[in-house]
């Protein structure tokens, strides 16, 4: 049987192999600068700091260490929704209870150091984020450690933090409403049949037509999200190979990461629940 | 930096992660019953016993502990022969020498109790090995934990039960002869360009090219491992696409897993002398 840690890093690998996902990194489509082998260097060395989750140890720093590791491949940035997506269903399993609530109440756990130590995971690695408002300037993510004094003195946990964000960011989303979509996903790959990859790849187009991708959103606009999702629609209730689709989307530079997330997340889920690879 | 477990691990992701690779399981082609992430699953579990190794623990209990999280996918043998060749370059690395010498000290060292675990880890999965010759019947690995007690009668050392098998088992020649294979291969992946993944295929076949495959002699005849090293020499010095090939192999169940292994044991070895991924 596997062990929580083993679950997690099975997860990152078994959603960067799932495909297609159109506009994501899978095992049949790269970019030349992120590349497959880039993902399975970040799942490799990110284990310390799910370990660490997995063992009940404060969220902000196992997410760090996940991070630190994820960052030493050359391919930028692979997983860090993903491992942020994660974090909170690894403290629920350590607690005993992989829900909804368990994870709400791991979240609302959260401290202040919690935030300073997800700032510093901003130190490892460039992750695409949408302008703050003027306000809230001196927060953020991009300015790292260095935003911490902000941080600690307006005592922000990182349950606010991600509360904050949520209207504009899909893992905060989830963050903040008990991984609905994260949960639905893994009942979805669970009550499904055949190689769990490509369960995984189904979910993933599921995911993709119920609502735009808010990291599309970010890179590109809500016009290209919305056209994403009506595309993926068409393509869950028709035959057609979603194949083309998915080089169409690499061609555009289109890349639907949010939803990759969530699918991570969901693949952890379900494996923790007895998912047979 | 990654750690040396980090790189034994990836480096068993990145094997089966390389493209084309003929006749063996890689991201674009797999078995109905032995797929893509059954090597994911693989190589996620074997990291405790890899971490073992890399701790200078003995090299029986190390590979034992290893096979034993393998094994813990339904696709059945993904890597025993991967984990077995890498098993004793990680020994080398954890004494500071990964060289053909510092492998062949740490298989100087084995003892009989490495032969008995060894045995042990033919316990959990199924490998395809030839029939031994008559007198070395009470000796058959797949007796697995039964036959210890005729290994500890004999007094067999792991490296004098590799020596005895290295005319019928690739894996068993580079052990008894200083790894000079995989070794070669690594500085061939260091001294090319471009994606990592695509380096390891160019050196499998390459390998391929060069020995008939025992693995493939195991599992069909010399005459049909001839053929295909020739196939893969004619393709090595063409511009032809492997892809063909490849196709051709799996569709006629033919698999140079040995060839595979090397390329393992070679992407460890460019990894701990810092190939970048």
């Amino acid at each position: 049987v596997r062990t929580t840690t083993e679950n997690a890093q099975l997860a990152l690998l078994l959603e960067v192999a799932s495909t297609p996902k159109p506009g994501n990194v899978d095992r049949e489509r790269e970019y030349d600068d992120l590349r497959f082998e880039h993902f399975l260097a970040g799942a490799v060395a990110a284990r310390d700091g799910l370990r660490l989750a997995a063992g009940g140890e404060e969220l902000g720093v196992a997410f760090e260490r996940a991070i630190a590791g994820m960052s030493q491949q050359s391919g930028g940035n692979t997983q860090f929704g993903a491992i942020l997506l994660t974090t909170p269903l690894l403290g629920a399993a350590a607690e005993g209870d992989l829900s909804p609530e368990g994870a709400r109440s791991v979240i609302t756990e959260t401290t202040v150091e919690d935030t300073a130590k997800f700032y510093e995971a901003f130190e490892h690695v460039d992750v695409a984020v949408s302008d703050p408002p003027d306000d809230l300037e001196p927060l953020d993510v991009r300015r790292g450690a260095e935003a911490i004094p902000a941080i600690r003195e307006r005592g922000l946990t990182l349950g606010d933090l991600m509360e904050r964000s949520a209207d504009q960011d899909g893992v905060a989303a989830e963050w903040t409403s008990g991984f609905p979509r994260t949960f639905a996903a893994a009942e979805s790959i669970a009550d499904d049949e055949g190689a769990v990859t490509d369960r995984a790849a189904r979910a993933y187009l599921e995911l993709l037509a119920e609502e735009p991708d808010e990291f599309v959103v970010t890179q590109h606009d809500r016009e290209t999200a919305l056209e994403v999702t009506e595309r993926a629609a068409a393509l869950t209730e028709s035959e057609e190979d979603p194949r083309a689709f998915a080089e169409e989307l690499v061609d555009r530079g289109i890349n639907p990461g949010t939803t990759a997330d969530i699918v991570a997340g969901a693949l952890f889920v379900a494996l923790e629940r007895g998912l047979e690879v």
